[in-house]
């Protein structure tokens, strides 16, 4: 619907309510791009985020995506958690039993903690504590800044949209049934025309992005990503070799579709 | 412009190219709330940060402003640099003899450094090294996530306004003369009443502003701000009491003054 409207009027913003799990935010910024559009989309979730200075999950990841079209490189594809890092991060170092840094998530008390398996505990029982905005703990790294970035996509996805927001996205009933998600999303896409002609900016695009990746290197690295790069890349391998699925993927997949009586490809 | 194109519209997206330093981005991000819309600020700047694995300053420090109107609450006020700090904070610890914190500034090496003197020679010198993106070096504290911000606001003010981007925002002569700056901003005004009735977007904003500043506090915090607030506070603090000027200030006030045969108000 973005697309449709800024095919028409040069600028197409669209909000949603009532919504649930978007699933991958760059699936829809990256629509926009084949229209030579540049593709925004952004969406609430539940509640995992404590704002700064706080103890308690307030805000979604809540993640913000934008891309752009280039001429001869890849395009440009941010699809970034406002959060410094998904809860999914948390639950390989627990898997790894690893200690997470400090920065990473606080304990119930509202402070860094190095525990990954407590911090998820007490996420689970919602008893306090949660990840940190980007930016981690405080102010000292602009721990501010992710959190007013996870605000911004509440305003956006739940205040303009009519859907709920903070720790309102997943309501329960009194005895804690769950009730339809309250999930909000925002959507846009701006078409590049009306600024400029369209070869010129990829073109840009082009020189912006090799100048980033050809600049000197830091001591132990030898490369420079632009982002998106590294999923473009692995979606190339994968397309040439298949996708590679973890064991425990691959059992879940064979017994849902035992259950549904529906084989597997690879059971065929 | 912006504004004026959303009274008719309902969204006004601006590019400029062929610009300087814009001063404060929520100056214009703010006036965009008094027409109950949302307003949106971005500029590129000097390069004074280094791309995740890089250690050559090539993205500014690029700040990202939105604004949105409240009911009974301030407005949400939304300004952050894309970078872990701005130059100034390092120049506050120069001068106050005090280490950095790792993961604010790098070295030539590329690697994070406590060494704020030795950063800002390089920086001067544009001898290598210089400001992290928000989240830090690499990719531990997602460091990406600042940097792929920074190219973000270098795309709608730059690729998109057809002015210069990364390193060469302010181009020099052969021999080192300065020559105009190609700085590029980007603006837009978001009406509210096009999504949803001004009154009930501005409620919930009153309560997502109530619901965060209610929540319980981590140990040792009196207090969860919204963005915005603390400027708030203290312009009405100045509009009572007067502006504090450091004396440098005053001096280099009165010097210019003295040159130009102009009185500071205090001389009066």
């Amino acid at each position: 619907m973005a697309i449709e409207k800024a095919k028409k009027h040069g600028v197409g913003l669209v909000a949603v309510r009532n919504s649930n799990h978007y699933g991958i935010a760059a699936y829809y910024g990256l629509m926009a791009i084949n229209h030579d559009m540049i593709g925004i989309s952004m969406t609430n979730t539940a509640p995992l985020v404590v704002p700064t200075f706080g103890r308690q999950m307030m805000i979604g990841t809540n993640p913000i995506c934008v891309c752009a079209p280039a001429n001869r490189e890849r395009p440009f594809c941010l699809d970034m958690a406002t959060s410094v890092v998904p809860r999914g991060k948390l639950e390989v170092y627990q898997r790894q039993e690893r200690e997470i840094p400090l920065g990473w998530a606080v304990g119930k008390d509202g402070r860094s903690t190095t525990n990954a398996p407590e911090v998820l505990r007490n996420m689970l029982a919602r008893a306090g504590g949660g990840i940190l905005p980007l930016g981690g703990e405080g102010e000292l790294y602009s721990g501010h800044k992710g959190y007013g970035l996870s605000v911004l996509v509440d305003i956006f996805c739940a205040a303009l949209a009519g859907a709920a927001f903070t720790a309102n996205t997943y309501p329960k009933t009194k005895d804690g049934r769950p009730l339809p998600s309250l999930i909000g999303h925002f959507f846009g896409a701006i078409r590049i025309d009306i600024f400029r002609p369209v070869e010129e900016f990829k073109d840009a695009m082009d020189r912006m992005i090799r100048q980033l990746k050809e600049s000197p290197k830091a001591v132990g690295q030898s490369r420079i990503y632009i982002h998106g790069e590294k999923e473009f890349e692995m979606a190339e391998k994968q397309r040439r070799e298949g996708i590679t699925l973890p064991g425990r993927v691959i059992q879940s997949l064979e017994k849902i579709g035992a259950e549904l009586g529906v084989k597997c490809p690879w059971q065929e």
